[in-house]
């Protein structure tokens, strides 16, 4: 490339930073309320409870107080439960609770899973109620909503009322608007493509 | 509710979990390929680069070894990055690479955002052809690419080279079609709504 070439390069590169940087300064400007939010994931694509675990390590690397409740993967070893259950509690105080039966299609039966889910929905209850907690994850929530385990409004009404200072994680596919709407972040996880279709198995410690 | 409204509820709910559970072992059945994958992770949503910690977390729950590249976050400070270099090395075996320069719309030079780039990925290149490696984590690739900090082919070649049971995720806003043909499996994180634009300022231990 000529000298003036470089020049330029250099020129328009300069100019992109400072007018993104412009942006990125006036949206901080902005954004100066302190409390904590209500993220939802959902979508059909991979990475919503990954995204939500991903979080976790986060809040925890700060020595924030966590507490994980899974509605649907409970029965499944994974790598992240490995790991951050394994943590030296004192250090990263993490609890985490699932519903403890095997997966619903498995065990097709609706009073069984039902009452499952209440188990493990009181503990989580109690967490919303808990200033000390500082994350909450609700992993597969929307299958526990949409499959009427729970009672929508008593969750709705749990989720508001948290201290100010908590935030939670939402996971899960098909969550309806009333989800969307105590959100203040949702994300949608959009399917591309998926390695299964291609005849791929599931990674170990990368999928599960 | 009824007897009969209860044993309806039931078998409605048996027959939906039997469906899914056939299309779920069909699946499967079917996937049988064993080896790495590759993920990309694209959008302008939130929670890519956290989906991509919560893998590193997976994969090293299961005691596999993780090389993480950060191409654009290296001068933050992020509660992830704490927990998981913070780990006893012999049984969580991660190395952790950034760019080491501040984030680039701050300093507003190419030639050493370039230089920067490159020496990071020299060391993911070096990854990218070690047996030893199950996962390896370009996260914010997209930004070095579209930047033109990296040669595209080089990049891409290492990619598709690496070793078979070697995964890889490539995160950032903006991938080009020619990364979404090398993955396996590609999600884009969309944003419908985001705490940030309601005034809320970005929360500590849940987004950095």
């Amino acid at each position: 490339m000529s000298d003036s070439g470089v020049d330029k390069k250099t020129e328009r590169h300069k100019r992109r930073m400072q007018q993104r940087k412009e942006i990125v300064d006036a949206g901080i400007a902005r954004a100066l309320e302190e409390r904590g939010i209500a993220i939802l994931y959902t979508g059909d694509g991979k990475g919503k409870t990954t995204a939500a675990m991903g979080t976790v390590a986060r809040a925890l690397g700060y020595g924030y107080k966590v507490v994980v409740g899974q509605f649907i993967k409970g029965a499944w070893e994974c790598g992240e439960k490995n790991l951050l259950t394994g943590l030296p509690a004192e250090q990263f105080p993490l609890q985490w609770f699932e519903m403890g039966t095997d997966f619903t299609w498995e065990t097709q039966d609706f009073e069984a899973d039902r009452a499952a889910a209440l188990s493990l929905w009181e503990r989580l209850r109690a967490a919303l109620a808990d200033e000390s907690v500082y994350l909450v994850v609700l992993d597969e929530l929307t299958y526990a909503l949409n499959y009427k385990w729970l009672e929508r409004e008593e969750v709705i009404a749990a989720i508001e009322n948290r201290p100010r200072e908590q935030s939670v994680i939402i996971t899960g596919r098909g969550a309806k608007q009333y989800l969307k709407d105590i959100a203040d972040t949702v994300t949608e996880m959009r399917p591309h493509k998926h390695a299964f279709e291609s005849g791929i198995a599931a990674r170990k410690g990368i999928e599960w």
